[in-house]
């Protein structure tokens, strides 16, 4: 079967069945991209007169001469690209902007091994947060801004991924989010186009108040700058070693803060109905409901058993209430920004933020992890069994924003769960192998494929950092975090011989 | 909702819809068997002369005059019971089975309290095997023996009640095995006497072969016949603090004790086939065939980590694969003996043992678990996905055992494995509330909701015991272990107020 497969991979290179033109001319644009953006942590460090002005420009000519070769080479401007390109097409675009988004940090420096920048730019473009660098407040500030930049193209990378293809590519259930317009024809439609235009520009006005907010609150430009694009991609890389907590003498900038890391957790279709139709649907919205309604309750929950049980918050509720809510937030969105040490406040919190991880907040925004759409949708499939069960010849329709929600959807729903538990198993296993404790490698393996970013244990919990780990556990983390972000079935389809046969 | 619940239920107490008299008759007739099950120890401690003969004896005559009552007062023998009886019936017929077999245990010389008593007589009926009682070796022999003999009283209880009753009930996909002249009629179906009685007599043929091979490989007979009901109903009690690891002298035994527990996890079905038609079909059938595959893949997998990782082990290659292959087999069977303690092997075995303990063997034998079927299927399932995400206007036929499986059935068994995904997180969660840390919260509501045994971690690791936790924690264990064993839907679905509605 593997060689069946190697034999048809071989005659669809030759064949032209998967048209290369079509990989080699959107990578190249992306890189194009990437190049251009890599100007900036050049310009920034050169206005600084630092070293790394040097390693960022020469780096950002290599991806733009790629970039524009490949482009240029390839020039099919215009053509739709099929489901089977895009499968492939989106697993290339992560790893190949991730390898050369991680070389300016592989010769910058900050003489870091290889695979130690590949992991942090992984990090970066997967919008994970997870970091193998300390000293941050030291750093020069090209490199500081090229990581918060890489999160925030890697948030908008995805936002377009969710909403364009995965619908057409059916993963997961995302079938639900298919277009009136659109049809299960082999094409993506051409529209796309459009509504990424209208997806970056929410993107960026809302990165704009969000800096702001950050700058009006007492952050400097710097700061608010890089903190308002790890907030919205809910990324959650900081350019201070303390995470978000450096700016904890501020309760506004914590509530803001939160404010804004559970804007990036909402579906950005709302945001673009909102400002481009005038249409404020965000409390119609099912899954926006029941994900804010979470929010609310465990906060709430917490807040009590902290107020209850820890010593210094029981006198300080408000404080509780706020450390509660931010990190909450945080988690939840898959942000990853911390402010304190939560892995220190007893065993309950830390099984509460463990399971947190794995949540994600919705679909079509940049957050990671199960996301409450499919929560909400295998919840109501346990209760429609239970149903089923009790009435074996009764016909009961499940919902789900109005929609009736056949069969196929659920088992697509529920395969997905298994999916990730069974992904989430083996990785765990992995990382257990080359010598992670059960903690660490059960809590590593989650935060890499919910894309959240901290951990729990006392290695890469909030207070740690992964750069202690194997080499080996970093690889696994960066395949855990490209699986996760992909949502597991558009990486695991390629490597199934079904994907290869003509 | 809840109050309308409520009233339908006082409704249906009172206008017999929910039949009482059945009700009444079953526990009735379960309480005499249990009474007359009590007399045994009650012999074997008068023969010792034992003080706890009276304790026995007193206990005997409670259960015999309540059941006989019960039991005459409500004298509807041949009656069919309803699917919805059912329900209720099975979890009322395991507690209540649980609380009069705790009160021996209660008044007897072991001074344990309440909880304790109860915690110890559930694990027992569930065939869990967890314990908390020390100082086992020179207890008396009446109550070694109880807790052996009630742990084979719920082997073959859960057996009947897999094999009647879940198809009909059609809970996580067992409607698979609904034999051809089933239908989906609300009766459950009037020739199940004989299968049990069948199955009885193998459950009884596999206990006495095991026992006398215990007993020829040089057990003395007493733990010769408590181990061997322990291992046939995957229970794992043992009459020696050491566990199975007092024989650890004897390869014989280990081996012998993994091949017996490994009969247990296997369909009891097809023993009935093999003696009473002959059929030899163990092989032919897809669940044994994956489950057999599994051990052996995972104990020489592990057998070559421990021999390649392992101080002792390196030098021992045979001792290492013998000691793999019996805890594989103890905890994947869901029995949980353990002859020596593989939590101090390193960090992989943790985990390894850790993820095994959701596995369970095979539906229709005493394990517990998740249950290879519902793994086939849900693998099956997924690479149905991948298949149907690549070609979506295919169309592709998910078999099992050469049947063919309807979407239907395939959310079923994904919706089952959704919600013991979902019951081990909040009881985590309680657990984790209550105070236990990280490891024993998830490992404890694991090993209780797969009804193995032993968790992981210092606490109720394999050389641990449960005597320590917290009261309220081994009520959520008890509460666990039971839906666990009812296969969780079972239990839930009596508190939906579906159930309730006329």
């Amino acid at each position: 079967m593997i060689i069946q497969a190697f034999n048809n991979f071989i005659q669809i290179i030759y064949h032209n069945i998967m048209r290369t033109e079509i990989i080699g001319f959107t990578l190249g644009t992306l890189l194009t991209i990437l190049g251009m953006a890599e100007l900036v942590p050049a310009l920034v460090d050169w206005s600084h007169d630092h070293v790394n002005a040097n390693d960022f420009l020469l780096n950002a000519m290599i991806c733009l001469f790629f970039g524009i070769s490949m482009t240029l080479a390839n020039w099919r401007f215009g053509k739709t690209i099929t489901v089977r390109e895009s499968f492939l097409l989106t697993t290339l675009s992560w790893l190949f902007l991730s390898l050369f988004a991680a070389l300016p940090l592989y010769t910058s420096d900050l003489n870091i091994s290889f695979v130690d920048a590949f992991f942090e730019s992984i990090s970066a473009l997967t919008t994970t947060g997870s970091t193998v660098l300390g000293g941050l407040d030291n750093m020069s500030h090209g490199i500081l801004l090229w990581r918060s930049m890489l999160q925030w193209i890697g948030g908008i990378g995805f936002i377009a991924f969710a909403i364009i293809l995965l619908p057409f590519l059916r993963v997961g259930g995302m079938q639900l989010f298919q277009t009136e317009s659109s049809d299960r024809s082999e094409k993506i439609m051409p529209k796309s186009g459009e509504i990424v235009v209208s997806l970056f520009i929410v993107y960026c006005l809302l990165t704009i108040a969000c800096a702001l907010t950050y700058f009006f609150l007492g952050m400097n430009a710097f700061d608010a700058v890089n903190h308002a694009m790890t907030t919205l991609s809910t990324g959650g890389f900081s350019t201070h070693d303390k995470s978000f907590g450096y700016f904890n003498d501020s309760p506004a900038l914590v509530y803001a803060g939160s404010f804004f890391m559970l804007s990036g957790g909402i579906p950005f279709i709302l945001f673009v109905k909102l400002i481009f139709q005038g249409k404020f649907s965000l409390f119609t919205d099912e899954q926006v409901r029941v994900a804010v309604g979470i929010v609310a309750l465990l906060s709430l929950g917490l807040t009590l058993w902290l107020w209850q049980n820890h010593e210094y918050y029981s006198q300080h509720f408000e404080e509780a209430f706020r450390v509660t809510l931010f990190h909450i937030i945080s988690i939840i969105t898959t942000t990853g920004y911390a402010t304190a040490d939560y892995t220190t406040w007893g065993n309950f919190p830390i099984v509460f933020f463990f399971f947190l991880t794995y949540i994600g907040l919705c679909t079509g925004s940049t957050a990671g992890g199960i996301k409450t759409m499919r929560i909400v949708i295998a919840s109501k499939a346990v209760f429609w069994q239970f149903k089923s069960i009790l009435y074996p010849h009764g016909v009961f329709i499940l919902r789900y924003q109005g929609k009736t929600v056949d069969q196929e959807l659920v088992s697509t729903v529920l395969g997905f769960l298994s999916l990730f538990v069974i992904s989430n198993v083996f990785m765990t296993g992995i990382l257990a192998f080359i010598g992670l404790d059960f903690a660490t490698a059960l809590s590593g393996s989650a935060t890499a494929m919910a894309n959240v970013g901290p951990g729990i244990g006392k290695i890469i919990g909030p207070a740690g950092n992964f750069s202690t780990l194997p080499d080996a556990a970093k690889w696994v983390l960066c395949a855990g975090m490209i699986l996760g972000r992909l949502e597991i079935l558009t990486v695991f389809v390629i490597f199934t011989p079904y994907y290869w046969r003509k």
